[in-house]
């Protein structure tokens, strides 16, 4: 399928040029022409995807989400000890975090759409709905845990995911704009873990 | 001190014009232009305080965190239990929320004031100087507590502090984007009090 394999290259081509113009000036400088120089494609070719600014940048939101959950994937996978929860939670939320290269690249255009979505909330819907799916997994394997007496039983699994998600998105902007030091960020979302499933 | 007063107005009514103007369309709405027209004041007005649109941002946002730690200090000084940590350090934290008209109206000034910072390195500073002074004051209240036996005494003190800042600034996100609840979000946040202030 030449043709599928094509699209899926375009795409990512485009979400890296809009990474990289967004990285180095932020999303005003995130226009189709400057997408299409920086990709060094036709104008044409970029309005073939997507006619406007908002479906580009949801374009690449998705895109990035896309190799976000791939990344967390990969980590799970090659997880020490496969079945417990919180090797498994600390795994991914560490991928959250702007600490790899890759995730650094990324993590502005992040937070630049969630400064869009603030003033245009119909590009909230993705966004809401993979953060609810990350929000269920998340407070089902606490639950999980829980029932296997590795996690503290008197917690509200809801409440703990909202809340180490909250706090894993504040690291990553306080990261992002130098407020904290990554060992910092790293010792914050570990005594979260820690409180959440003590050491037998 | 009429002049004085004049430039405190002035501060106030461009930085409100940034505000309405940041919260209807995004920081890229907003160029002096833009902000003069808004604020009803000439350009040349706008241009006499400052020259570019980030000495604008700038300013907009220290007006916003000077109305924001009045907004603290007013809420400390209702407090039914003034000298008693938890009370103080919620009543500041949720005041960091989105939760009054006042507060949802400058936040996603914040928000793109922030998604700017990581592009633009050199504007971080009053935000790490401000972040700072909070952290030191946060950890200062725990510390206290404990020294009093009504905080949990095995918690270090500055990461607490480091992680309750993260977890209400990514609450504010979540909330801005919708993609959790006011309740949810008071939950979390009450949550990790909760447990750094035991109940005795």
């Amino acid at each position: 399928m030449p043709k599928r394999i094509d699209h899926q290259q375009r795409r990512q081509q485009i979400a890296d040029a809009v990474c990289r113009l967004a990285g180095r000036e932020g999303l005003e400088g995130v226009s189709l022409r400057h997408v299409a120089a920086e990709a060094g494609i036709s104008m044409g070719r970029v309005q073939h995807y997507f006619a406007t600014k908002d479906q580009m940048l949801m374009f690449t939101f998705q895109a990035i989400s896309q190799r976000v959950e791939q990344r967390m994937g990969a980590v799970v996978n090659r997880l020490e000890q496969p079945g417990d929860p919180k090797s498994l939670l600390r795994a991914m939320l560490v991928e959250m975090l702007p600490l790899s290269q890759q995730a650094r690249a990324e993590a502005p255009v992040l937070v630049a759409f969630l400064a869009r979505i603030i003033v245009e909330p119909k590009l909230a819907d993705p966004l809401r709905e993979d953060n609810g799916r990350l929000n269920g997994f998340v407070a089902e394997q606490i639950l999980g845990a829980q029932q296997n007496n590795a996690a503290s039983a008197e917690l509200d699994p809801v409440r703990e995911a909202t809340a180490l998600l909250a706090l894993v998105d504040g690291l990553m902007i306080h990261l992002l704009t130098h407020q904290v030091a990554a060992p910092a960020a790293l010792a914050a979302l570990d005594g979260q873990l820690d409180r959440i499933f003590p050491a037998p």
